[in-house]
């Protein structure tokens, strides 16, 4: 099959690589009808994190192809979501909602598991993984909107949760990538009494807008901090959602929770670090991971579904997988939030 | 008046301080009755901390003598339970139950506040500070858990909320001082299900079993981890409390600490650091603080008077203001679990 191949930094190819077959009872394989490129491929793609050689991407919607014998909830011709990471949903950890520590699992693209970048996947424990969506036909819209919640809208959501966010809360995104933005339309979605954006980009700030967010910190470091804290008589907001994982970005986060408030942070870290005397002078707290999107799909997909929900509008940019260096490109000069490929 | 002064590390005498007299109409003066020595004055004691040259100790309980003319819940003759720090109850950290962020607060023993540790004491913004324990003729038993409630019992309760524990659930206290004693009662207070004390010592473990504890673990390091995971079928605990401060206690409750959940640091850090990949890994959290105890004092104090809650057995070792060098000995060399200070 022919697939997205990575072949060091900036450097990102078309190939073959081999189709995937059914090899333990509980695997299906899916056939890719809209995948994309995630932030998180950015750390990888510029160099700054390794990556096993095979394949990448990590986000897919598309037609269940064929299952192994064990395979219960899914069957050929289902269109499906695959989260981000794979899991048996009968561990203590799925069945607590935390699928991203399955004992089973594991994550799409690299380390032998096949990416979503690519005409086909083997998902393994596809019982645990695939959320089917009902029969029918759906616009291309709703489609984009399927897609992210394959991780970006589930992410984003799931920031929030590990901020404790709740309705009424003023609530602050630092971010403004597609996580940053989904977090933004998942605060709306939670009832945020105000959602503070931090942005510095026009396009985003205007989505983030239409998202939701009530004000836009157009600051950094110190500065948005201080903005932050000027619009909020000095007290800090109830929840903070870092959807970067830098130090910076991290600091920032940290600077405008309120005493007593948390951190939820769901950017990768990198070169991020938690001065606990900080936390300690203020009871805040961070709590930080990969999403367990997987727990959030049934109710999001019942959004989407009901056109309550339309984070698909965070893909400003198309491609094909020919043309999938062209995605990863646009998102590494800021010209793309999001970059979708469609499958022919 | 007498009090307890600092001299230095492992020097602690008592001497002439100047007598407290209102000095705002919000103050009180409290002639206190019995006062404490806390597992944190061991940090300056051992040379570890600054302290400022002035009044020590953070704990008492006394009678109310003075008040100013704008104060209202609390009058002379009262008897009164100080929380570790005055608040004024009514800005917006306090409102949300995170007092010890107070914008007009501070601690008691340092930085031109007198300590505990002395026979009276000027406290600042008494209405949102001081607790009054209904008019009565209270036992020592009962006196000796009322002084608990002064920081060690609320901050052992406070672990447990930064943690996110509830009714059911399986919690670990790494810590076996005053503050871990308190925070596995706390825990049983709680209805946790199951509640595993990190002790090597044989009288604090079987203070721990008498508090409520259903597990001991005397490893330490990655030995106590490997065995309170053993405990749990390899899944960790629903919620860890930390109750020491250092660098390796945290990392215990980190690494004890189930996917998903919150470790609830109340020692006071001191080398300890947060690995924010390890986190992020397994989706962990931290919360760390010093306890509002004044958010938590009228629900402990009714237990404690209904006799639900005996926090005051943690004191083994009772001295008088003369010879309260005796009772930090008793703490330093690890003698005793907490020394009580009694005053004529």
């Amino acid at each position: 099959m022919r697939a997205a191949i990575f072949n060091g930094p900036r450097d990102i190819a078309v190939g073959e690589r081999p189709d995937p077959v059914i090899l333990q009872p509980t695997d299906a394989v899916v056939r890719v009808s809209l995948a994309c490129v995630c932030g998180s491929d950015l750390w990888y793609y510029r160099g700054l994190s390794p990556h096993t050689p095979d394949g990448i991407g990590h986000e897919f919607v598309g037609v269940v192809e064929a299952v192994g014998s064990a395979v219960g909830t899914v069957r050929e011709g289902d269109l499906v979501i695959a989260p981000f990471a794979f899991s048996d949903g009968t561990c203590p950890h799925c069945l607590a909602g935390y699928h991203t520590a399955c004992v089973q699992g594991g994550f799409f693209g690299g380390n032998g598991i096949d990416g979503g970048q690519g005409e086909r996947v083997r998902v393994p424990l596809a019982d645990g993984t695939l959320v089917a969506v009902p029969a029918g036909a759906y616009d291309d819209a709703t489609m984009r909107s399927l897609l992210t919640l394959s991780d970006v809208m589930g992410t984003g959501h799931h920031a929030l949760m590990l901020a404790s966010a709740k309705a009424g809360d003023t609530v602050a995104v630092v971010g403004d990538g597609a996580v940053g933005l989904s977090a933004v339309l998942a605060a709306r979605r939670l009832g945020a009494g105000r959602i503070i954006a931090l942005s510095r980009n026009p396009a985003r700030q205007a989505l983030a807008r239409e998202f939701g967010a009530t004000d836009i910190v157009a600051e950094r470091g110190d500065a948005a901090v201080e903005a932050v804290l000027a619009l909020t008589d000095g007290v800090g907001v109830d929840a903070a959602a870092e959807c970067v994982g830098t130090g910076e970005s991290l600091a920032t986060a940290l600077g405008i929770a309120r005493p007593g408030s948390m951190v939820g942070m769901v950017g990768v870290p990198h070169g991020a670090e938690v001065p606990v005397g900080k936390l300690f002078a203020k009871n805040k707290g961070i709590k930080a991971g990969g999403a367990p999107v997987r727990a959030y799909l049934p109710a999001l997909l019942e959004d989407v579904l009901a056109g309550r929900l339309n984070p698909g509008r965070v893909f400003d940019f198309e491609t094909d997988l020919e043309h999938i260096a062209d995605g990863y490109a646009a998102m590494d000069e800021r010209r793309a939030i999001k970059s979708l490929v469609r499958f022919g």
